[in-house]
């Protein structure tokens, strides 16, 4: 049978109704999908219109798709009910291998040939939750973040059984869900926005174990410095702006040595030529066309507009001179 | 003699006018101080006002204080001269140990008695640089975020010799100046939000020296994730709202585990009782009197209004359904 294409899906499903399932289930909603539902708690239909109700004012100001209605959301009692006829299934079941194992094994015998399974989870990789599938090749992650209704971010990323046509497919259709999709190569513990966000995590877990820091010191020094760039530009370019007109490279050789010093406790790689060109490239490559005065001049217009946004701007703020 | 009030301040002596201490010197004439400045190099003056010039249209917006003008910027031939009407002194020399010793001992000498030094230095503690000057004791560091006159945050801490009374003031003075403080009990390498950041930075090289992910992959993973939420609430806080009506003590207890994993290369301190109650204590005292059901809304609302301003609503990307 011939698979939707991806700009021609209306019905998904998405199993597992809880803050992530339920996060996916607002978004498709607003996105204009027809959504079908299906979790074995008792009272989980309830609880999902409630959460969906509560994500609507937020969804709406995001801006709805064209004839996107909550109303367009079908709660049903089955796992085969809910895949018989679905275009896309989202998993968002809890985070336990075994219930995942099987889940998926029944996903994939309930739900039309072909039809591509996306978990979301966040802590198992694909290759050990397939292995009980009759058609593996059609499972992969869609990783997303919470709220999945807000946060953009999906991490793509098959198992070893994964057919790459479904990983290009998925990619494909997140992207036309008004989803912002990152299609990672290969399985990694933790993809790549965890890990990065873990890193942090961890050395401000050892900075409040050794009083280094309050809770309250780490969460300012975020909100109040480096956090307000990175709503819109990433810690590479960012970085890389640092280097004045020598971008990246004069960074790195500049601030190279400071990778010796005891600023965390990560030791960092080796500044290699290997790495310098692969960051420097890198830079440049997302960069594009734009030059360095052109991205220091989005820095300084996005950490306004952002400071502006969440009403901190000095007249905003009360006091100042 | 007596000291000049932290709010009485009004005029202010910059030494060292590259992009940081230019930055300053921006940021205190938009906040509407008189400046001083002094620089050794032949063209300090025409590329200082050329970066003031620069930044005066992000100035306007952020919101001038009353009778802030460039015309208040002084820049003047020597050391001696610009310190000698001082209120307050910031110091933004080349980050090389033994300059930086000297230079604030010249400092001390040529600034009025009891008036406070404050260095931008990221890299060295002020007890190694203040060995040098004859009254050490108004000598600590106020180290800023690029540009200084964009993001609010300094952290300031004194050095060994510095007296308490010199770092309230200063904290005091930065946040009349419009600035958003951390003043920190004791030195630590890299501070505060530097350590995080660093964290972040040397898994990201680790991922790219390995082949893991792209500069590309992690800017966007980060810009389309987590950085959306960091732009106006920490990661403690944010980590916090992960635990539903539970908060930071459910989610150390549900995600605890996967501190074990491998999920960056830093490893985790232990998560015992006390590390668990400083993380629920602290988040309690963040909140205040915020509900976690506040806290969502209000993280929801920031994500929706970071995004219309940094133009990525789904209405306002090209595509979408």
């Amino acid at each position: 049978m011939m698979i939707t294409a991806p700009t021609d899906v209306r019905r998904i499903t998405c199993v597992g109704a809880g803050v992530i399932g339920g996060g996916w289930v607002a978004h498709f909603l607003a996105r204009g999908y027809d959504v079908t539902a299906w979790d074995p708690a008792e009272d989980a239909e309830e609880k999902l219109r409630r959460l969906v109700d509560a994500a609507w004012p937020a969804l709406t100001q995001l801006g709805l798709a064209e004839g996107a209605s909550r109303e367009r959301l079908t709660v049903v009692g089955t796992l085969e009910e809910a895949c018989a006829e679905a275009q896309f299934v989202q998993e968002s079941a809890p985070e336990k291998l075994e219930l995942k194992r099987s889940l998926l094994a029944q996903l994939d015998a309930a739900t039309p040939a072909g039809v591509v399974i996306a978990s979301s989870t966040s802590g198992y990789p694909m290759t050990d939750m397939q292995t009980e599938a009759v058609t593996p090749g059609r499972l992969l992650v869609g990783h997303p973040f919470n709220p999945p209704y807000l946060i953009p971010l999906v991490e793509v990323v098959g198992g070893e059984a994964t057919d790459e046509a479904a990983v290009a497919w998925a990619s494909e259709f997140y992207e036309v869900a008004g989803k912002s999709v990152i299609t990672m190569e290969r399985e990694l513990p933790g993809f790549i926005a965890n890990r990065l966000q873990e890193a942090l995590w961890r050395e401000a877990l050892h900075m409040v174990a050794n009083g280094e820091a309050t809770v309250k010191e780490i969460d300012d020094s975020i909100t109040e410095g480096p956090g307000l760039r990175w709503a819109f530009m990433g810690p590479c370019l960012t970085f890389a702006l640092a280097g004045g007109e020598g971008g990246m490279g004069h960074m790195l050789d500049h601030f190279g040595p400071s990778l010796k010093s005891p600023w965390t406790r990560l030791e960092a790689p080796e500044l290699d030529k290997a790495l310098r060109d692969a960051m420097v490239d890198g830079c440049d490559e997302a960069a594009g066309d734009r030059t360095i005065a052109d991205l220091v001049a989005e820095r300084d217009q996005g950490v306004i507009d952002v400071l502006r946004a969440t009403g901190r701007l000095p007249g905003q703020r009360e006091g100042g001179q």
